[in-house]
């Protein structure tokens, strides 16, 4: 099991994790981005073989405060891979359409096919904590939708698909630092966003809701993985180390051939 | 509760249940006409209600035995509704591109959204059925989709949707019947599909299998009815008393309007 899994039945305080560790990997940056490289090497043959065998499908869910990296290790972890087998799907405020329907039916659309890995840049996650602490909805509505979403996940392994959630941890500290470089440096004002305040404000309700969202969809076949990610080159390091286990796990071949390739003569 | 509507928890054993009946309506088939035009005045009207309140979703999903009547009841009961808010969604065989996703996200795609009725012709239950019987798949993983489907159609029930679960209840007799009609009949030869035959063969395994995902999947939110249909005249009566009793208890009303229209004067 992973150091940053949540076990089953876990009830996580997400104040009292650090968002800082040294412990897992217990080396120098310079150490750590030669590593990264190598662990992209490794994520990049192990998709081809997700790819070529077309059997197993990949989803990885990311989901953080704003500021907390989601972007940034999408770039760096995935990037490397064949865009022929990979799709990014972000999940922004729902349209009317989306609306009109049941909160997963927009989500379902974009899970993964056989062989195709699939990164969902927030996710069904925010129908619960976004809702919550907004308060769109009462409680008797969102809360309904733990179950929801375990036996929904628990669907998509049952039938072959490789769930991995992570949470991109961050202190309060890290994200007003963060804040401040986007309105300090030109180039990164675009990114700056005047509601992400008001959202900061809410801290604490929103460590609260993912606190009890982690806890309570947290599950042996579809765990939750509360990566600390104040450094970016750490974070970035053990999401590359996750995502190495959730596929080692799934123990693929290359498809078999029904030649014999030394009986094949070129001319 | 409607007399056709399977308790929580009870088995069903469909080779005990009849497929002719007269006590629910005892009436000659002239009355059962009349009153059949009734019925469709009511659930027109309802139904505009629904798509005008646009809060509501209608699922209405049919399964049957070959021949047993899934076209001609959808055709009797739900055409005269209004098609702006109404879609029918046939599943087939599933393409190479739905057998590379779990089996729901086909099904998933086609739910209604606000005011609209979707009628299944055919739906997820063949994904149990169907595998079952022709042994496409091995026990172990058919049988996890009872649990699925109860809870995806929890999810959608919990999110806004009214699902109607009807099985067309024919014999064997009549299914021969029906058969032979389509072979006698020059302009109903092109209905006849010689592999119908192949799944009459295996009539006893579809009863079991049928009793069983029946008991397994009718609850209290979601029900099923086995509906006796030997009848054709008689099974339209029911089916459309089913929806008349499924969208009266949404207790639908108008959008209220936000003038007096007392006050307004057109010149």
């Amino acid at each position: 099991m992973h150091p940053c899994q949540v076990p089953t039945g876990e009830t996580v305080d997400l104040n009292q994790i650090p968002t800082r560790d040294e412990v897992i990997f217990p080396i120098s940056k310079d150490e750590g981005k030669k590593l990264f490289e190598e662990m992209l090497e490794e994520i990049d043959e192990l998709q081809t073989r997700l790819y070529a065998e077309g059997k197993h499908r990949l989803l990885v869910v990311f989901q953080a405060m704003d500021c907390g990296g989601k972007d940034g290790t999408i770039r760096n972890v995935f990037n490397p891979m064949d865009p022929q087998g990979i799709r990014a799907v972000s999940f922004k405020r729902p349209s009317s359409e989306e609306l009109a329907h049941d909160y997963l039916w927009r989500v379902h659309e974009h899970v993964p096919g056989n062989g195709e890995t699939v990164i969902f840049n927030r996710s069904h996650y925010e129908d619960i904590v976004a809702v919550r602490v907004r308060e769109i909805f009462l409680e008797s509505r969102w809360s309904k939708r733990y179950d929801h979403i375990v036996n929904f996940e628990k669907m998509l392994a049952d039938e072959g698909t490789k769930i991995v959630k992570i949470f991109l941890h961050i202190s309060k500290d890290e994200q007003k630092q963060r804040l401040q470089d986007r309105l300090d440096e030109k180039d990164k004002n675009w990114k700056f966003n005047p509601g992400d305040l008001e959202d900061r404000a809410l801290w604490p309700k929103f460590m609260t809701a993912y606190s009890d969202v982690i806890s309570k969809t947290s599950t042996a076949q579809n765990p939750w993985h509360v990566v600390p990610a104040d450094r970016k080159w750490y974070r970035n390091l053990i999401v590359a180390s996750i995502v190495i286990e959730a596929l080692t796990s799934l123990d693929m071949k290359y498809p078999p051939v029904d030649f014999d390739p030394e009986s094949i003569v070129i001319e």
